[in-house]
């Protein structure tokens, strides 16, 4: 219950709550919504997929009703991004970056609290995946935008890169958190390149 | 666990999953759906809010494998409302003033759940928020509708001032219900009124 | 926590997260996923129904936190038919034959689990009907596709009678799975006549 700020795992559970609240915000920004409307996306975008992974895992209350500091972060990010969106150049380009940041912590994030819970690595992987997915999939919902998971650039492999060599770190015990970086670095860039240049998985169906 | 049908929080939760019911089963009618869908989308809408509410609270069972009443009220509501919807001048305007009822009502129950729970001030006004949302968000999802808190005439603005009424009403100790009436006829009205004279919150994204 | 292959109950819930998990898989076809999509949809829709049954129930943390296997036949379902699919003569034909398999099977499973639970047999309808309907629907909701609940022939009418005979064969004790048989029997032989010659519900609104 006590939540201590300077843990690498709560560092970086916090930016990625934070991007992924300004992502949602972002896309609340181009469906024309009033403040209250930032923070309300923008808040479901940032505790989402945490909030489901407690919910699987029965870790209640979900860890935002244990420590409001995840929902003024929410509130605060989603408050600010609605003054400071009209000055983007591109509020989708903002966002798909936003979102790609958010991606590649959760995915380490949600694997860690998965694995201290005590579960099977394939069911932690599955849950970074899952916790990392979610918060965009109820932004895309509550906005009605496409699902930003289908056709884009390496999204779900890049919540499973960032899974597994978090994984493969943590058992070779590398240790002092260089497992969560290290999983967030390889997740990270893997995205990045794959927004860059276009990358996608070889996929029979497309030209089908 | 036991279920005092005197209670003004039950008087209003009835009131309140029952409205929603009817406004689910109003969107069932727009979808041209047989008396089972209306049953199904009216039930989801009903519950829908104080579902999510009790998940995220850890109360499991939710309230209505507890107590069957509700799930007797929705799925009533909802076949009703079958048979007397094809009779309304207009369903669409129907199902906006049911939603309008339910929206108000939730707001004060849920805050109200949540505060009974033992959360922060912060947290119960941001359940208060969520569950009088949530009912019509599965609703809209359920149909394949426009999200009626989106672009809406003070949505979010009413439930969220349903809830922090209702809670300083409480910390001034006014007793005897008039804190629950109160943050109800206050959201209500606002909404009432936003919707007859179609007032928004300023929103610089509106015209860009 | 015991896992025992050779029950019937656990028999006809593999083979109905198996054919939902395929039914998801061919869903992500038409929307030319790559083969993490297929299995993110596949696994999403195999076991979003008894999912959000155990959370309502509050069974955690869920079936396939405490059971691997459930997890494991999603994802190799959903590999497979990611290879298979291309030599369909009709994806969107084998999706709905899939999809009412499944249906039948988790309508007696889902009502059995939740009578097992110990509630009241109405609520345990709902769950069955529930848990029958919700892993079809987050599968439309994550592929953007039209609710395959809405508009079809004797959907959730064969939910419903999959768990009312389930349940009457159940009170009149016939014994040694017969019942769950029984409720399976009824529920595919009537959706199967539904989707072959096209029968629905009479309803009021479908000519209005």
């Amino acid at each position: 219950m006590t939540f201590d700020i300077t843990a690498a795992v709560n560092i970086m559970g916090l930016a990625a709550v934070a991007v992924f609240a300004v992502s949602g915000a972002l896309d609340a920004a181009r469906q024309k919504m009033d403040i209250l409307g930032f923070m309300l996306i923008g808040t479901a975008t940032g505790v989402g997929g945490g909030t489901l992974r407690d919910v699987l895992l029965g870790k209640m209350p979900v860890f935002w009703i244990r420590e409001p500091i995840w929902i003024v972060i929410c509130l605060t990010a989603s408050a600010i991004t609605y003054f400071i969106a009209p000055r983007l150049a591109s509020r989708t380009r903002a966002l798909i970056w936003m979102d790609a940041v958010g991606l590649a912590l959760f995915s380490v994030v949600g694997t860690k609290v998965a694995l201290d819970f005590g579960v099977s690595p394939l069911i932690a992987i599955c849950m970074g995946v899952m916790s990392a997915s979610f918060g965009g999939i109820a932004r895309d919902v509550l906005c009605g935008s496409n699902l930003t998971l289908m056709n884009e650039e390496l999204y779900i492999t890049t919540t499973l890169a960032g899974a597994i060599v978090y994984l493969v770190l943590r058992q070779l015990d590398v240790g002092s958190n260089y497992d969560l970086i290290g999983g967030f670095l390889v997740a990270f860039i893997l995205r990045a390149l794959a927004i860059l240049f276009n990358i996608k998985l070889p996929n029979a169906y497309r030209n089908s």
